[in-house]
């Protein structure tokens, strides 16, 4: 019945964009290696190995509070090489750029995406520039791809989670979300992207923390659908306490307003552990030893008694199923 | 005088690209590495060297005689790491697709850029898929980055060029741009586009002649930018023989009609060699051995007589200079 065409909702990380990247991207494009959720391909590589990962930007507006598409740019592709467990060492950039932009923007969000992959230590070493005509594009959108190292294979991976396992977010969720879906309306308001670059909060926690077992930046789609992407097709689920999901105020109070759930609302400054239970206080303390992990909580548990699903217990005692996003909630978010 | 805004001529790949990348994007992003118009970085990596190239693809219309933009997005990423001397080996897959695009279409893309990967053996290993809504792209933009090895440091750079080496170029000039000009207007014409991954063709060019020095894929811009390229602010500069240039009649015709130089025209399965005067032949031969280098000809040499630019000794007797690209010849070919 469906129309063969791309709707909005293809973009969105939910369950029409894992259809499209299973079906058609992954089946036709796929080896060995592409994995359909992984945030980042890892490659032996000469006795080490090679992580390499790509996103491209299309964030309207391009600039929000707490920083633009550069900074995003950059965060997203050295988050999503952190997760994987490797150091992120060089990143190129590839601008799609639309006739009439201004140049002082431009240079003002390369310097963004520069400062940003400074502060964690990765070079910009190749990079890109096409310039299509006025309405052929939105601005500026931005490729980053990335390239880190493991010293040896990761020990990441959803294989080891077992029931029992602690579930971790790093600190408050929905602000990137919220902070851009505000900007887009000219809103005024306090909220503030916590999009950040997480190699140094990660590579301690991995470092201090032998128990975690598999880590994920909760972006387009938030961590409802991190959390599914887990269990989908596992003998175990997911069981939320959602009094300890960590949400601002002011992110809480604009969902509402929105009609949002936070639990699909877009971070990046943000990462999803899972982690054995006698770890999790270990795991606590090292991402709350970091400013951008203070508000670091154990937010639930793998559970034996809800496989494949993740389930929310409300804070009025109630629980309800959380299930994939189904259509398009928030488009260019990201 | 000039506003400060983006002009279509900053995507053509002449002056106004050269001056945007250098003055604007290379000097804010670029550290050591980045190089204003290497097609690949070069990383060393663990005893061995890395190559990471990046390049997104807009060219209009998405498909042309010879191939579409799925063909040229692979061909174009697996050329920029061989001309560097790298054997590619894997390569990402970044998509950028307007709201209503057919997904049909889109297979048929996908398919074009796994075969013409799995042609020269690379893996497709990281993608990542945006919507945006329509009018916000024109149909489909794809980054392809990839990565290549080499076995020890590329001896191929600029440095060791000197006058009496010659200038090769692997068979008929301007066939990609002239394809794709005439698929856009519409024009029922014999030109196909040469977009074709060079990486075998380059590995035993390499093995048969190490007096291989330098090579360029002249994409954007043509091999008058290449050559440009090559030669600014060196002591020496190149004379080409026009006579010795391989165009077919049918783009040399399209080109005529247009007005159009072919020098400056888009190539997407040539390459431009610097090569040690007494391994031209060598050189030539390897090239001819391969179906994609049968037209393989020596066009000229480096010339200590006009430092710094490109001359062409035209086939009536004459010579003229062949400068950068000023302007905007072709936009979204490539």
């Amino acid at each position: 019945m469906s129309e063969r065409i791309i709707l909005l909702g293809h973009g969105s990380g939910g369950r029409l964009s894992h259809r499209l990247i299973r079906d058609t991207i992954g089946r036709i494009l796929g080896g060995d290696t592409l994995h359909a959720w992984a945030d980042a391909a890892i490659l032996p590589a000469m006795g080490a190995q090679l992580a390499f990962t790509t996103d491209t930007y299309v964030v309207q507006p391009l600039a929000f509070p707490g920083g633009d598409i550069g900074t995003l740019a950059a965060s997203g592709t050295i988050n999503d090489l952190a997760v994987m467990g490797a150091r992120p060492s060089a990143m190129s950039c590839g601008l799609v750029i639309e006739e009439g932009f201004d140049l002082d923007a431009l240079e003002a969000i390369l310097r963004s995406l520069r400062r940003t992959a400074d502060s964690a230590g990765v070079e910009i070493v190749a990079g890109d520039t096409k310039v299509v005509r006025r309405g052929d594009a939105d601005g500026l959108y931005i490729n980053t791809s990335g390239i880190g190292w493991l010293p040896e294979p990761s020990p990441l991976s959803v294989e080891p989670i077992r029931p029992g396992d602690a579930v971790i977010v790093s600190g408050a969720i929905a602000e990137h979300g919220a902070a851009v879906m505000a900007a887009r309306e000219g809103l005024v308001t306090t909220l503030r992207s916590d999009c950040a670059p997480l190699a140094g909060m990660i590579a301690r926690l991995l470092d201090r923390c032998r128990g975690v077992k598999f880590m994920r930046d909760p972006t387009r789609g938030g961590i409802a659908t991190v959390l599914n992407e887990i269990v989908e097709g596992r003998p175990f689920g997911i069981r939320l306490r959602e009094e300890a999901i960590p949400v601002s105020d002011a992110a809480r109070g604009f969902c509402e307003t929105l009609g949002l759930d936070p639990l699909y609302v877009a971070n990046e400054g943000k990462v999803i552990a899972v982690v054995a239970a006698h770890d999790a206080d270990r795991a606590l303390d090292a991402l709350r030893a970091d400013p951008l992990g203070v508000r670091a909580a154990r937010i639930g548990e793998v559970a034996a008694d809800s496989p494949g699903i993740v389930v929310l217990e409300t804070a009025v005692g109630g629980s309800r199923i959380v299930g994939m996003l189904a259509g398009d909630q928030l488009p260019r978010i990201c």
